[in-house]
């Protein structure tokens, strides 16, 4: 039975707790039912991990390297900074598929570049918690095509 | 009766109708069918357009602007360049969402900025022809919440 | 009898069209007729082009180097990236005034440059549709200077 | 009875003194000239003063708070150097609008950009010493729609 | 009762330990009890936590956002590196004031930009352990103020 | 007895007089009196003084030379263009604070740098008029200190 | 039997029909014999086009991909800006050899980067109308190398 | 008895443990096994150490202080991004070389720049595991020479 | 009778004597042969020259000035990095045409520029030794040209 | 019977022959009998090589291909300037190690960056005259492993 | 009979004034005398002027051009930031030879450009007082040489 | 009896030999004589050296290290390249002053900035060949300072 990664990096932990307001009510624990309800009729389990440390996703990553399939990762604000999670990524060679819940582009231009994503296959950006279930799916496509052939198109 | 706007931008057209063992044999038909596959039971209608002409993208935009509830766009070549596109896209206000079928990351360091992605709601990148079914259920959803309030999550 | 252009670039046919309770009512024929009034003392004729197409503004202003004897052109969003049409300008050697609407130092930084200025005599920038007259006043008052002597002021 | 300050920077008290041949003979005392013709259908008077000191010309803006109703600035070689002057027109809220009698586009490339021009409402440039007399045109346009109420044009 | 967290970052825990002789005997516990000093005579406790680990001090921050008023912190190193901690500050919303105990201008130039600075209100640098109480009566200050209605002066 | 010089840049002098509600009633007589108020009990003069002439700011630093023990410095827009008073500073060897009443980082890039914080001894950055009443006391404290022996801390 | 493609980007239409006085009186048409009869030989036919539009280039590469076996191509203005056109190179997949009349690395410094370079074979520049007869000379000697096998020299 | 720190960053736990055929088989705990067998002749102890998180290595580093003459440090990722291992090892006044198994200047262009550099003594790179010994001859040798005098070369 | 220099720069004396089943087996001296072949009939000499050294480059140049009426010149590696070439060719005042043997424009940024371009008339890139006689056609073509009076096109 | 190439680039003929007291008194001399001595056991014979000029140094590594199994090179200056070394050791294909006797990265900007790095297997950095036989040590088992297979390992 | 301008910038007032053992006891009287004993011998004047005021250096610059027949000029820390010298020094029309006292290109990087440097005919640097009298010697045979023909050489 | 050298770089071998009536007829040997005029009075010699080699350019810096007290130098095109001529000068550790004939700051910006400037106590720049004999009248001066104490004036 596969199992899939869904990973959040630091400040992920404050989704849908503080001023439902103004940031909504989707917590966090929504959008990982979100994406197990996505993967539940393939028969895939959703590992769920959130974390402020750097190190600390970092040791997440090399854990799924035995058990996961592919991973789902938002890493924040790590994105624009950490070189160690860009190498954990490469060095585990799991599929990894890069989501944002806000379109970065229209922020501070230091959020512009993602260390991340080249080591990732795709990335969702902006379209708030109905990324993940997007990135599920596309993970799902990703590793069902990775054990026949891979189809290569170019943009 | 709802419509959305396909639009892909230059070399799009030569998609699956060259060296298929190599660039796979989906094409851009292809990719139009499973777009409307996604909206049909929403009863929403696509509009397909292509073309090489930066000109004759802008001219597309702004018919939409009373025929179409938003924007399915492969800008291709010209998201890097165009200054053009981006303005259409503010000036007729619609939703936009921003499609690329290659990681574009993985690619020159030209290809890694967009100008459009500051005036779309969200990307796609990387995930192939899927990338595209995943942007109309993306739009579709965009345009619908749009009807109501509006969600506001911040990554 | 003499002949300027009045030429237009990408988007200003939205001019006036489109929410008039937010861009006012000034269409670009409004500015047409303006710019014809400020030329009719002088039994000068306008001849205005708009297009969304950088090829079709430069084949506009190919044809203009046998019937006209001056441009004001606002090149829009071509103006930040149109080397061709800066090569056609200085292609044809006709004396050109650059104009903007809106004051393009306030936006965005890409905003800032202008790779038409260089081969233009001068601009008129951020005065809305006001800066059409003055732009032809000055313009027709160029091209009476230039055809006796011309005066070289500096700074 | 309405006052407009015109204003002029560093160098420009050595207009049309000096080589006439070369630089013409129209002074910086025939501009005020010019620009109060402008002016005088509208029973609006001109003050003209001209600084080679920074400081000054900061003063001048900031006794122009209580007595005129905008300002035609052409700051010289301190538009590229002086973010004190941007805070002075900044803090007195006047309208001002910037000259440059040469295309200051043509030139080295630190005369490209301007910190005064986000605090203007426009600038004319490159149009000789008739760049004034527009100016003052398009102030007193300004001054007369501002009452009013103000069209918001953007290209 | 009101709290405050005063927040150090790394390396900040050698203070005073180390060769006294050349780093002063001023130790981290000195400034903790400094701090308390000046809240004291208003009531206020003052919370205080160091660590060398980033995600620990975006914990810490988190956890302030149920129980503290403000904060005063000197992230050290991360100030130049930390998108978290300033995700962290500005998710949580707090006052915060940002110290330097050495004058950062005149070190490396990696040193002289700040991350946390326009999440801040203000920024004391250079002054020594003087600088924390100095923080510590504008927080104050800065808390008062703002449960009235706010000054707002500028530079 | 002692003397301190308490100097302000260009622009300073509108403090308080123009549209109380908007920036606050604080003067900067006002301002000058509370630095008065913090050196009083230490038997220390206040001199003040303003401009908005670069070289008259320079002059007074010359003058503080033989008069002053050192000197607290709002240089307004200057702190980002004048070397000149960074040259005057680090000529008559004073000890010097800088104080900026906004938040500069929150504001234009230009405004990211100082060329005088490398020859001043610390800064208070964007605590309002409270930052000069804390540059008085870190002032004294420094003069102080300095004639015994200077603790040496490093951040 | 074998066909080239010739193609001139933008302005070129332009040459020799004006100021012969100036640019000499070698017309597009001239260039395009003289190619004719460095093809005659080999019994290759030239197909010639011409457009100031970038997609009407775009198009004529596209067509190429199943009539010619190799492109002369002066990209014109479109050399510096047009990622469309060196997209499109790249998606037909024939050898290309880039031609530029004046010798731009003496010019403006906007034109010494070429986009299209990467996906040529080789560049001719600054040769004049010459140059198109030795990039049509290599191109033949390219086409009928590679129907061998290839040599392969370095820098 | 003296002591070296033996100090391995992020990712490098994986070492040899992942598809020996393509990583080799040599794994962390054979480098510090051959580090100690470097070391036992000169009666010199190892402790090793490897952590994914940058906070633990600084706090390794702080714990150093007392017990260790030396660090042997592949910081891994953190070489690039890491202000706070810097101050760390500055802070601690322990000599430190710095060992890369990989060529780090041919692999992407912000590995080519360090951040611990400065405050090494000496950099071993590209030497694979092997660079471990030739770094724990070099730091015995340093280790011994300051103790007497230290030569002064300079490349 | 006329004489040209066919100059070669650094390593270019390895070509074709290493691994000729990787670099072909085309030597300088088949180049200088080339070269010959082409001048001959125009009953020109060609004296070639090859040198690791800069200088002795520089010398050569200095004694073609009163023996030889044009260099042909592949600069090699000296491309990128010698002002010294680009003054002695400046200084001698002969027309020279710049060869590369590979698309240097694929290969590293560094290698993206010339500092001989703007001292040549042309340059011929990527055409393997085919290059050198293209070269060798355009250098007599510009020679007997400039003899005459000069064509002047433009791109 | 193997050889190996000990190449110093320009000013290190000055070592230890100038002010001894200061730069020691190991000379280029002593450093070449101390690389012999490491590489006698193994039966290799050492070349030593120094030169100020760039053109005997690429001379002398072309003359090493025949001779020599890798090369120990210490470029000085010409490490930051010199593509023609960087192509002249990739030309020859000999692994070559990059020895600097100071730690660069304390040094100048200008010297922080190597254009001969991507070109060698490894580089040993400040560690005096220790560093070269450091690098005998690791060529002789690069040159051994890369007979039998290679080892891949990665940072 | 002629005279000369002998013009100094900001801070040069203190020279000699201050810390006579630091800075040396010549005063800035003192070069005075040392200019003028240089023009004595040809009869000219020397008129000497100081000021810290960059308004007041621009005005003695306009006095000059009826009066003077060349400048030398230290503009101490205005070389580095003012427009308006460099156009009013172009603008009279005046030789000029620019001195700094101390070698600018051992200082901060900011120092190292000059905005004065390419409207004055030469530059001496870092030679202390004595750089004065050689300017005077510069100028004077710059001023005999103009008024018979000039020589033309170059570097 | 002292020696100073008077080292030319490449290309100065040209100086009046080529197109006297544009380059005048000062040749390297009339300056060699000019200086030497200037020495004799101070009974030194001036060994002159000119080569157009980096190489023999250091060579002869390192063989002054025991023969001259002083050096003039041009260094030409290698002012802006030379590490090495950079490394020899602070190697010997002699004065030098470093020459240009022509106002470097008026040319290409890559002139603009020399590498040798940081080594030399002072620069003339841009006085012709009166510049070598001001040169010779600083180093003597430079030299006998030395020998005493040295007065320290700065900027």
């Amino acid at each position: 039975m596969k199992e899939i990664l869904l990973l959040n990096g630091p400040n992920l932990n404050l989704l849908g707790t503080r001023e439902p307001s103004v940031y909504g009510t989707v917590t966090l624990q929504d959008i990982e039912r979100q994406v197990q309800s996505v993967c539940d009729p393939h028969g895939v389990t959703v590992k769920a991990y959130q974390s402020n440390h750097e190190g600390a996703l970092v040791d997440a990553i090399h854990e799924a390297m035995n058990t996961a399939s592919g991973i789902i990762f938002n890493p924040g604000a790590y994105t624009h900074t950490s070189v160690a999670l860009r190498d954990a990524i490469a060095g585990v060679g799991l599929p990894m598929i890069e989501v944002h819940i806000s379109n970065v582009h229209k922020r501070e231009s230091f959020r512009h570049t993602s260390l991340l994503a080249p080591v990732s296959f795709g990335q969702i950006v902006g379209l708030g918690s109905l990324g993940y279930s997007l990135a599920a799916q596309a993970l799902l496509d990703h590793i069902y095509k990775e054990e026949k052939h891979g189809e290569n198109t170019k943009n």
